[in-house]
């Protein structure tokens, strides 16, 4: 599930949640404390307008991506989702700094954030690879669209009561047809997402797999599947003449599909590279994050 | 669940499926049979336009209900849920007649339907009284809109790929908070609908009660709620600032809500009441269509 | 749901939970007190041995139910179950005060335990009517065997690995056949019992229904159903040529079952009858103990 | 998922329904059509018995291991299942024909058998690998016990209407503590079976993974987890004193745990080899067994 590397940390890009003035404290700690260490600091510079000036560079997210060694997310899931989807291409590892609320991806709260940085930047760490989701939409012009998503691809019905007629294919073959609201097509990570919601089964990190999960499907035979993590899935809406419906990727990039169009969906080739510290125990956020044990 | 009745049937009312010549056949051979029996026939003007002119008169359902001491439905559950739901402040029983696929309410195939007819004629039937459910929606302007249901009022996401935040009472009491893509209200008749997919129980038809089934639910705690047939269900939607969402009634009728406007559920004051041939048995139909046994 | 009504509490019982000596302050707590507000006390002897005297009387719990006007258990729910089973022949109205962790029936903890003895003997609190289960078991040889149950009725495989082959009838009527490992039939005190690890739906008290849950049925199939309180159901046992099955009562009485057996459940004449608070509120209970709007 | 491989098929097992003569037609045809291919043929003695006298030999289980080439199981999955946990030291592959019911292993049907196993004899098919189960179980004597499972590995409690509380490790952490009915450990071919009625996901045959679901467990917070194909589960039983619990591997093989029992699951080191003819297609299959697309 993970290994240990030692990369050297001399230029770290730090990335707030968007518009939300709260990181700023955090950011600035994190800032001086990465400025003592030596570090060069790149800020988000969506964040950085908002924090008082420092020894740090504002920066696209690109120039993040191009010039760092090691990003790191102050916020919740949700940050680290969007910084591993846009960073994807420069195979920058990321660390998550939560502020103050565990996540799955988020592991460090800000009182322990400089001892854990620290280590990290000392070569105390390890690194646990994820899959990533990717899907291209073929639209009959000839046009393409395509986007990534870390937790999940969903396929649902848009501006309509009425459900979506939707095929699957795996590798080519017809796996099947369904009347159903949708369809959540998640990477492990996005597991303990959407997909669980939807009645999904929850997969370790480290199983090279995608999970098909319908969404309030017409017939009671249909139940989430797990297929191997390589697999193409390609997807076709039918139903009434007129009908329309998303794909969203992690819920925020929405593309609009209708009846002629051809999804295909499938793991990219790079995986995203999560920052832990040494002794990150992923059990030990299920249990706190799904409330096991309570009973006990 | 059932008490037999005697109605004298003498004026008959006929609605086919909506924009489906292929209830012509059926409907012309129930009008020429209800000739015979001296009934008078309205057919609703819908589908009378459609049909080679025989003994019947061409009607509003509303005329249909105002003149009519029982309606009949050719088609499927759908063309006798929207009657039911047009007719039921005129209180006319309804029989249903399938299109030759059996229906958890229409019951009677085209090839037996004029001996079940003639039975019924002859006074050899069943009534079942089912409730429907209506709701009102109070906008913050003071005006109000208002729809019936025969299966199911539902409050769902609306053009977003966001959860929704809905807040439930019932009687006035704080049932729950709850994030998830909505909620479906269900009578028992629409337990086996939509109610269904979304992972619902089954309701008996004679239990008065009403199931809240929540559509992905953000938690994993929340499941089906089923509440007593009196109660009265008060909804509102939170959320993000512009957060909207749509009321489906049947799947038939869409109002739009958002933040501001209460969403008041109830159980209408007078019933649907179902023509059944003598033999009628509920259970038969739920095995054949929900294909129990098949393992055995 | 409730009624207010004006019983004079004259001579009460305590009952406290089986051979758990915890409870014993508890108890002395309440006696002390009722012996001031001039009440006539009698304490369950399997509970009185362990109490250092005090001005109660050690009773059976016959005699209790024949002596009180009201009982008082201390312990969890399943000490509520128990009385209440045991009591429901006379008809003794029951408060529920709990051992510092919240129940579904025992809403009374022990610091608040005197003032809301107090109000309920001033007349200030509401009766809660909910149904009991019973089931009588027809064996071969013309004996029978029965039991009640609060919570509920459960058929279950028994020292095998193989499905059981169930057969269910409702009012004579079968409903279907099935290979599970089981069935639940709970009330709707139940139904957040084993009820719900089943699967099954939350049925609020007042609802007049029984909900039939199959445990790991083979068949995609079933689902939970909810049937109306005053059916008859019965059941049968088939399968492999000695199959065996147990029948279990609130998962304390157990009567072994065979293939020739039958099994009849339905809801006993007498409702039990729980003494509440005024202000009790069933859905702050339901919030808390099943974590609703944590996520909020 | 499958490969193509060249071996010569010279020696068969045949391996009939046990107990069940209507597999001898079947095995007699099987039989004459490989000695006109000259192979030689060797029955399992169980099944050899009731055979009217032909040219092959009657061998035990470990013999037909030792010297066949290829396998062939004439039954259902059941006798696939057997075959493939007593041949699984002897890496044998393995063949199935089903008596005429499909089923998700045995996929040649009775009458095109002779076609079917011509092809296979000509070098034209494929080779699946499956994963298969074993445990292993400590008990506080020193002693162990061990089994093997193509399905599923099953912790239950026995014996008892009470919950069985059971924690669970992987790769030696703690993945959580339980209270439940019990704990289905699947293969992704069990993910079909027993896992399926305990509310699982389908598992597509190819991923490298195991399933762990809960059978009716005490809090809402339990999912089917997903892990990876090469962990080791460790399992132990608590709860009351004389807590047991029995350990069944694919319904078939029984070992009672007591609370001081440590139950170890792991795949085996080596896989189940299926046979298939060339056209194999494993989602006609489960559109066949699983009633897919019946809505559409």
């Amino acid at each position: 599930m993970s290994k240990r590397e030692q990369i050297a940390f001399n230029t770290v890009g730090l990335i707030g949640k968007y518009n939300d003035p709260s990181v700023n404290k955090t950011l600035q700690g994190l800032c001086s404390f990465l400025n003592k260490r030596d570090c060069r600091v790149l800020v988000d510079c969506a964040t950085a307008d908002s924090m008082s000036q420092q020894h740090f560079t504002s920066a696209s997210i690109d120039e993040i991506g191009e010039q760092c060694d090691l990003a790191i997310t102050v916020g919740g899931d949700g940050t680290l989702l969007n910084a591993a989807r846009d960073l994807i291409k420069y195979d920058v590892p990321i660390l998550g700094i939560n502020l103050g609320r565990l996540g799955f991806l988020v592991d460090i709260s800000p009182n322990e954030m400089t001892t854990r940085v620290a280590e990290i930047l000392d070569g105390k760490y390890e690194i646990e690879e994820r899959i990533m989701l990717t899907t291209t939409i073929q639209h009959p012009d000839g046009n393409t669209s395509s986007s990534d998503a870390f937790n999940d691809i969903v396929l649902h019905k848009w501006e309509t009561a009425r459900m979506v007629e939707l095929e699957t294919y795996i590798n080519g073959k017809l796996l099947n047809n369904m009347r159903s609201d949708g369809l959540i097509v998640s990477s492990p990570t996005g597991s303990t997402a959407y997909a669980l919601s939807g009645g999904g089964p929850i997969l370790e990190p480290d199983v090279n797999a995608m999970v098909l999960v319908p969404i309030c499907p017409h017939s009671m035979s249909y139940r989430p599947i797990v297929i191997h993590g390589d697999s193409e899935i390609e997807l076709s809406v039918g139903g009434f003449e007129h009908a329309k419906a998303m794909i969203s990727c992690d819920g925020q990039k929405n593309i609009e599909v209708s009846r002629d169009d051809k999804i295909f969906i499938k793991k990219k080739n790079t995986n995203v590279r999560l920052v832990h510290p040494c002794k990150h125990n992923h059990y030990e956020i299920l249990r706190a994050k799904l409330h096991w044990s309570e009973n006990l």
